[in-house]
């Protein structure tokens, strides 16, 4: 067969839609791949903005697709949407295999088929449209030489917690495409666990979480105006994480009383999913970790003590490589793999 | 190329090799596969003994692969070991994936290269050799139709508290193959958390696992004989779970109160699996599940109020099919998966 035949994609196109932002980059490939950290041809970012119905999403996703080859210097003549792998990082979750969003609080979808209805916008049947945090996590694996990549689980605290795994070279998706959800794993039970914003009670994200972690600090400093975490952020209202990590690391008795808290839980969460998936690798990102050091090792300490020990031989531990572009960059790696499946 | 050239392996042997049994089965293959819940045309059954040194292993291997041919009725002539997929589900810790034996207390192995030292003596490269719980998580997995099995979680509750998984079609191994190492996860901490017999505290094992809770239990009612779990049991010492799940089914004030104690932590062990790994099916097994209805009822019922809501649908749940042969039937039908990747 010649290899100008029907030789799989040429480009990879990866879009992340978040509640604020899009990103998308489109990428050459070489020889169908991508090499290990690619930089786009051609990228874009823009506010998602009001119009947010499904069908707006997706003309707006065709109209990018266009713009990116065009602002890359491709001849228009070859615009070929059936040569782009095309991977869509999504800022909900999923119910199956075929792109159809369960819900999205940032979108205000419940039971939308993304999916099927991008297909036929795009007149292409071949397209991953996949949560952003595995997304993320894809990424940050196929950053990895092969040699030291097959099992990887990833932890991002952030305004919320989410992670996602990759299992024996493959991402963990689960039957329903809602596995990794450690977010949502309980650390607490009983009618004294916190309320987490999934209306269960007893979630780590109801501990460690951004949003959690701001909003309990504020209300609970509205009564002890003199911690250092009120000094350094300000005023109450603007306290945030990183403000309560400061006042942890100078000994502030309500930031360390916090962190003896929830430091056990984060830790105790990671734990409990290394010791069931025994990856080699854990990466730990999202703006919550990112700006609060003292949290992050007071938190691995305890993962240490409450780990299967046994799983901790050959681990390494390393901060997330991507930031911003990880989602994007997954979802053409992702959309990647599975063409050429 | 012709059907009598390379094509593969013609039969399989599974052989589990526990703390006291070994049992073997050698199975027929038809166009290479084994159907869907096989009858060896040859088994054994006998006592591990005495005899457990690595190479003394080796060489009963050795001979009971010949033993089972020719008891199957096939002629000496045409026994060769290369038609033959070899699986071994062994009663250890594994370390790697070429059958590194880390560690097994039945047969005071230490850092075992049983894999190599099995290679060299049947002079057969390919072969496997995995954990045992793996392996009936694998006979449990491959009895289910294709269509209604993709992710299984298999939680068994015996002397200790194993799993196994299946994701996304391929059994869970981790990066050391130390994966679904469940009755190792915490489920409390600190210095009230009890002691498991790994040397941590607070693993699910340490609460609900066959032999703490039948040592608790005795150690506890040498106080308290007038309870129904030792009038069930005859005297203290003949007390198992399945006679505290009996008192418990009939009001026993004891019984009842070890189990609120336990239920919900062996529930949200389970549930915090269920939420990561987002199986279609749950099975469960082992000898404390199968003679402890009250406690697996109780359980299950705090697993559904801690699991992710998502992760609940279109689960299934149900008893483990195989019981003791589970190890011998997913020994074989591994090696087959591995001998035709």
């Amino acid at each position: 067969m010649s290899s100008a035949g029907k030789s799989g994609p040429r480009y990879a196109l990866g879009m992340d839609i978040g509640g604020t932002h899009l990103r998308a980059g489109l990428y050459a490939l070489t020889a169908g791949r991508l090499e290990r950290a690619p930089s786009p041809i051609a990228s874009l970012r823009e506010k998602v903005g009001d119009q947010r119905s499904p069908e707006a999403l997706c003309s707006r996703i065709s109209v990018i697709l266009k713009k990116l080859w065009l602002s890359a210097g491709l001849p228009e003549s070859d615009f070929n949407v059936s040569e782009i792998a095309l991977g869509i990082a999504f800022a909900g979750m999923m119910s199956g295999h075929e792109g159809h969003v369960a819900n999205s609080p940032h979108f205000g979808w419940r039971d939308v088929p993304f999916g099927k209805l991008l297909r036929a916008e795009l007149g292409k049947s071949s397209l991953v449209i996949l949560n952003d945090v595995n997304a993320a996590t894809f990424a940050e694996f196929e950053i990895n030489p092969k040699s030291e990549r097959n099992d990887i689980l990833c932890l991002f605290v952030g305004t919320g917690i989410g992670a996602g795994a990759v299992c024996g070279d493959q991402l963990l998706l689960g039957a329903t495409n809602t596995a990794s959800e450690l977010g949502h794993v309980k650390v607490a039970w009983g009618e004294d666990a916190r309320l987490c914003a999934c209306g269960r009670r007893g979630c780590v994200e109801a501990y460690a979480g951004g949003v959690a972690l701001q909003s309990r600090a504020q209300r609970e400093l509205a009564d002890n105006p003199s911690s250092l975490v009120v000094a350094l952020a300000g005023d109450i209202s603007s306290i945030h994480p990183g403000h309560i990590d400061q006042a942890a690391a100078q000994g502030d008795i309500y930031a360390q009383s916090l962190y003896s808290e929830i430091a056990p839980l984060l830790g105790l969460a990671l734990a409990n999913a290394v010791t069931l998936l025994n990856p080699d690798m854990v990466v730990l990102g999202g703006g919550v970790l990112d700006n609060a050091p003292v949290l992050k090792e007071k938190a691995l300490e305890h993962f240490r003590e409450f780990v299967n020990p046994p799983a901790l031989i050959g681990l390494s531990i390393r901060d997330a490589r991507y930031a911003d572009s990880a989602g994007m960059l997954g979802a053409a790696l992702f959309a990647l793999r599975s063409s050429t499946l």
